[in-house]
């Protein structure tokens, strides 16, 4: 075959479309990219001063080794393979679950399409889960839509606002620094514009609202900015909101015409006990008017929570008080993608409706769920105290989510290092720790953060063993690299 | 609560996204949406001059009763729930395909994240199934990427060539007409330019290549040619390409320097015993340079095939000839989504890597196999041999896919009625048709076609006897309608 040169390709690095080129994806970024040649060097044989990589760069609990929950795997194999409820040892819950979800299939079949937005079942059963969680708030199943994992709802509802103004002014979506870089990478491909507002680590990283109110004037002179983020429980930040913080952000969304995306999706995930879960729907209900007609979207997915079921890609969108000719575009928007994966929406009816008390699989339904999250609850402290022991680390607790995202102190000649290198001083950091000890953690620089301060974050998911070993590794990594450049 | 005014929403129909309400998605637009109140007025005892409404609007065969592949529920089954395997009735290889997929999950999970371009095994499985397809020709797994349905994957690469030139000239994507809605909607949402041509009715829907200049030629006065989409065997017209036509669209694409998108998701559905499937790739490949170095993209699904496991969300790209650098930032564009369903990547793997002969479940898997496309050829006949025994009705050969698309006769004081309601001929006919008969089909305007005909897409989908009688139905609509109007 010719060497082509690419200048005789149709599709060039020059005539592409410019905001894929933007985008930035740091949780799977080239940290993510190393530590999978690493395993590979690793399986080859080759000597290094660790044996195995330790993923704690992203939430995928069943990565790292947490088993899911058997009811859930239950319904959703029956409900691909039905032949499995003939076997008599199958508990009678699972048989109701799987012929209720199948009677609601087109054709009885979990593998034929799906309305685009759900099936009613589903959307009907997320409805009565919101309900209950909100202390009787109503829920209209018809503004529940269920969607391929958080991200898709997202990233589809982002898109209804996305138009350049008659002053030829971006639209400007609000997000946290540091925040998941799904909002950057959707924000850069869609071709809007991020407007940055810092959480206040001071403040175990709450949300300060004159922070709020300097970002969204400052974004306003070249932007128009539509809608706030809000990650809550915080990724990576592990914080849970308070109630008044949250009526705080909901005044000053309302104040600025904004529309509230409120990611909740780990809303499962508490683990300090002085803090507590307040949906943004619940709480702008309860405000009363003008808030409680404000315009919001609540994002709730299964890979996250007890269940972790990341691969399945389930995931819901609670959309409120949308102008009804705006919901009908959106309802369109989709039905051109089809459906969300059936299974996916299996999986997210088994959440918001798992085994009831007095039900065959209760028992060991809660016995495995509260597993999960004691030992989640663990990990956080475990973490959180360990980094705090090590000088030159230190961060705030995890009240909830699955991360902790600690400052660290680099020293000047690292930073010089990392100059050298073309590399960030955090990146540098990561990029070092991961070659001497196999512990892939994503640098802050990937989230944002306060110009002249440095971050990692690492998921907390590895079980309790490995974590404390990664802990120790890690532990021992930053004292020698502290020492190096001293 | 207090009614709301359109004009108090912070997002309204007037400063939403443009390209979304532009956007049109037939096969799930209003027929579709009436046919659901249809069926919930019978449900609720109304009286009609029908017992159900028959669904051939869109290509789902198990919502119309086709029954699932059986190797292929259980080794999906058994992934999501491995405690299967220990029933002593699971066969060997259904054993071996579970612990090889799992052993590729990490954490040996199908809960957790895979790569965002899919599971290394798979992609490797689809890399072989193409190379054997295609004749030994080979095939990099690198260049395979796993996605959530083909729809995914199109749309994915679809955005790659979305940039407005330095002349202010959108990109252009040159589509069939008439032509799967998919592509009309996306190009709309992406805001690019689709560019019409028109396959040849009299010529069984052949692509004529002096239509094809025409179409890039003026085109060219107010958009960027950058792709052609290729829908073979064709939806909604059910055509297959031959070799001597797919030469000649490969000669013209490299002419005019495009992009080539081969929607190749219905490879396995060939009825017609004087057609056969060639894939864009093979001819390609087997043309030698230039054209042996085009770009170009191939795409299959689980959706369709005889295992048409639509809600599985199932699909992959074969990417080819991409310049590195731009396949770079295509695989971190899609690493934002995470990755495609797990569950829809292990049905394809079943899809390319089915029972070998020798193997306990081959005999039946060919077996089940061999009855859905048997069944489906004799449905193809049926329907193109009952619509051409109709006056005022004629259709090409259904010589693959899963759909017919006849042209029909509306007589002129249709026409006229459908203008006084506001309806589009072919729209006001399959209204009417849905009213009276039940049946859900999708007319022609909803694909494009000639100015001045009319036609409509049915699938050939239902199972045999309700075939025939939504035949039977159809025909005596058609005689009534055409009389009442003449």
């Amino acid at each position: 075959m010719a060497l082509l040169s690419s200048g005789m390709k149709v599709l060039t690095l020059d005539n592409m479309n410019p905001c894929i080129k933007t985008m930035e994806y740091a949780v799977r970024g080239p940290l993510v990219i190393r530590a999978v040649e690493i395993e590979k060097e690793l399986q080859a044989g080759k000597e290094k001063p660790f044996k195995d990589v330790i993923r704690a760069n992203i939430g995928d609990a069943h990565a790292m080794g947490q088993k899911p929950i058997t009811f859930l795997r239950q319904v959703v194999s029956a409900c691909v393979n039905p032949e499995i409820l003939e076997d008599p040892k199958t508990p009678a819950d699972v048989k109701d679950r799987v012929s209720r979800i199948l009677k609601a299939c087109k054709g009885g079949s979990a593998g034929s399409y799906s309305d685009s937005p759900g099936i009613e079942v589903i959307r009907r059963d997320v409805a009565e889960y919101i309900k209950n969680r909100d202390g009787g708030i109503e829920s209209n199943w018809e503004n529940v839509i269920l969607c391929g994992g958080a991200s898709d709802g997202i990233r589809g509802i982002m898109k209804l606002l996305n138009v350049v103004g008659a002053d030829g002014k971006k639209p400007g979506i609000m997000i946290p620094i540091p925040q998941y870089p799904l909002y950057t990478a959707s924000i850069a491909e869609f071709d809007m514009a991020p407007i940055n507002y810092y959480m206040d680590e001071s403040k175990n990283w709450g949300l300060d609202i004159t922070e709020l109110k300097r970002s969204v004037t400052e974004a306003r002179a070249t932007s128009n900015p539509r809608a706030i983020v809000i990650i809550n429980p915080g990724n990576p930040t592990g914080q849970v909101l308070t109630r008044e913080n949250i009526e705080g952000i909901i005044k000053f969304a309302h104040e600025e015409k904004l529309f509230v995306f409120a990611d909740e999706v780990y809303q499962d995930n508490v683990y300090d006990k002085d803090s507590k879960f307040h949906s943004f729907k619940k709480v702008l209900m309860e405000m009363g008017e003008p808030y409680s007609s404000m315009e919001m979207a609540s994002f709730m997915s299964t890979s996250k929570g007890f269940m972790g079921e990341c691969g399945f890609r389930g995931g819901y969108a609670e959309v409120i008080n949308l102008d009804p000719q705006v919901k009908a575009m959106f309802l369109k928007s989709i039905s051109a993608k089809l459906c969300p994966t059936v299974l996916g929406q299996i999986t997210m009816d088994v959440v918001v409706n798992p085994p009831k008390s007095g039900e065959p699989s209760y028992e060991k339904f809660i016995a495995e769920k509260t597993a999960v999250l004691d030992s989640l609850a663990k990990r956080a402290k475990m973490v959180a105290d360990t980094f705090n022991s090590i000088p030159g680390i230190r961060c705030n607790p995890v009240q909830g989510a699955m991360y902790c995202f600690p400052q660290i102190t680099i020293p000047a000649k690292a930073v010089d290092a990392a100059e050298k290198a073309g590399q960030k001083p955090d990146f540098f950091y990561c990029w070092n720790l991961l070659e001497k000890t196999g512990i892939c953690i994503i640098p802050g620089s990937g989230f944002g953060q306060v110009p002249g301060t440095f971050h990692f974050r690492t998921t907390i998911l590895p079980q309790p063993d490995l974590l404390a070993s990664m802990l120790e590794r890690l532990k021992a990594f930053h004292i020698e690299f502290t020492k190096e450049y001293s």
